[in-house]
């Protein structure tokens, strides 16, 4: 008997369908990591790869007992109503996450040493620019939200000389974190850190949570980082906040209201970064996808747990 | 007897002059480190805080056995002529490392991530903006020139993912890069390294190295960035090869000429971030180079050598 795919062999693959449309390079992943691939009659789970909830089938046959979703964040899932609690739910939170905090850190140094404000510059002024530059050695950097994107961020921060204080939603510590808080203390973290990097999802709890208050407790020389979701923040208050000098700036991927609009005021602030939602960039998602349920293949043949388990409780 | 001093008591410390003015900060620190303070007729060693070479003694009495100079890079001493063979001379080289290595960085983030195009950038347009996004992680970069700056720029991209080929003058293994070349052959760094960061001192040798048939064979995708001196880059090469998209971006700390003047097509070229040589911003540079000095009157102390020697014949 010849195997047509490669890797070592496999005999309790799942059969998988593949939907809404044909992808042969997944179609080959999943193969390889030893899944059938099948049609959405005959298998017992699904990859999805659309990020639109709405093109999603409204009812899924009884057999299907996983189904892979291709969002990092799912709040959109959650509340379009299409996720049930018949089967097991994975997101691809943790499979953008290296590429994620690459831009968190890349966003942090470019607001505290001075490259945003440079940016707009066009003119040779040492001591104005001078006093723009601080240094992200040394300094105390609050990570939100300690998932993958934030264990990434403050793995690397580690490096470049930083300290981090960790905020979880229960508190439990996280490897390389000087500190951890629970949410319920995350308040704390905008009086004692110099700067924050936001990684959290988009939940009942963690709407709004970045409000007047904590941007004024972050301070004038802080620099505020989001790559996590647009409504954690307060953007009527960060405006307010940046345009009075009491936080030292923003670097933004996600905003509220996502697309940011043209002529909206954080286009303009000179203290102000704004990225659209390219963190994980479009043209890295579908290798990064395909590496992330490759490995979910293998960890369902095995029996081990799988990677990004939906929270529905939690709303993430 | 009770001594004023903290620290360990020391009694051979050396006797130093510190000019061209006073500097209680800085006097404070080297009496700290076990240095008695004294008029330049009765001291043994002169620690200069001026950046200027003009206005520096024209002559100095025979006994000055040591000259501390406040620079990390010495080319405007040297051509100045104030450098003799008749004492030991030291430069701040290495004083400024770690901050200059996080501006390095900083930059070269900004460019591969995208945030310096996007630093212009107005309106939401995820296709376009997320085209511009690389990662640094799995990179290979070039640090060319790899003193202090470069060891450091070296230990920080490796936490990061990438991997460094260094370049040094002879080629002598750098910690933490996967190879080193010798000066010699600079060009192959260009061929097989996706991005390059420049760290290396202005001499007769390196001035112009990065010339267009460099900057062609970095790439359409490649960074350069430099935080050494403006002179290795042939500025007229630069620009033609970002104005035909031959390189993908520079971000420059230091530039030829310097200060980099008004209405220079630099300042507006959409792939180029200028700071105006602020990668050891002047807030930092007094405490920097007392904790410097500092180190140095120690090692003079107790016999060690110093930091910062200077090579008269190298040019650095």
């Amino acid at each position: 008997v010849t195997r047509p795919s490669p890797g070592p062999p496999v005999t309790t693959g799942p059969s998988l369908a593949v939907g809404p449309g044909p992808e042969p390079d997944l179609e080959d992943a999943l193969r390889a990591s030893g899944a059938q691939v099948v049609d959405l009659a005959s298998a017992d789970g699904l990859v999805w790869t659309d990020s639109d909830p709405s093109s999603f089938p409204d009812s899924l046959p009884e057999r299907i007992t996983w189904v892979q979703l291709p969002a990092a964040g799912v709040e959109r899932w959650l509340s379009a109503g299409v996720i049930d609690h018949e089967r097991e739910w994975t997101s691809a939170a943790g499979a953008y996450a290296e590429s994620v905090a690459e831009h968190a850190v890349a966003m942090l140094l470019a607001g505290v040493r001075g490259l945003v404000r440079q940016s707009r510059s066009q003119t040779w002024d040492r001591p104005v620019a001078g006093e723009w530059v601080g240094t992200v050695s040394g300094a105390r950097v609050a990570v939100v939200g300690a998932g993958g994107v934030g264990a990434a961020v403050i793995a690397r921060l580690a490096s470049l000389g930083a300290s981090c204080v960790a905020v979880t939603r229960r508190g439990q510590p996280v490897p390389g974190a000087e500190t951890t808080l629970p949410a319920s203390d995350v308040a704390t973290a905008w009086t004692v850190c110099d700067h924050a990097v936001l990684a959290m999802p988009s939940t009942p709890q963690t709407r709004g949570v970045v409000d007047r208050r904590a941007l004024r407790e972050l301070g004038s020389r802080a620099w505020l980082v989001n790559v996590g979701r647009g409504d954690v923040v307060d953007t009527d208050a960060l405006v307010d906040t940046l345009r009075e000098g009491e936080l030292g700036g923003a670097c933004l991927d996600v905003t509220d209201p996502e697309p940011l609009p043209d002529g909206h005021p954080l286009w303009s602030l000179p203290t102000v970064l704004i990225t659209p939602h390219v963190a994980n960039p479009p043209h890295h998602l579908r290798a990064a996808y395909r590496e992330f349920v490759a490995e979910n293949v293998r960890r369902r043949t095995t029996g081990r747990p799988l990677l990004g388990p939906l929270n529905i409780s939690a709303g993430y």
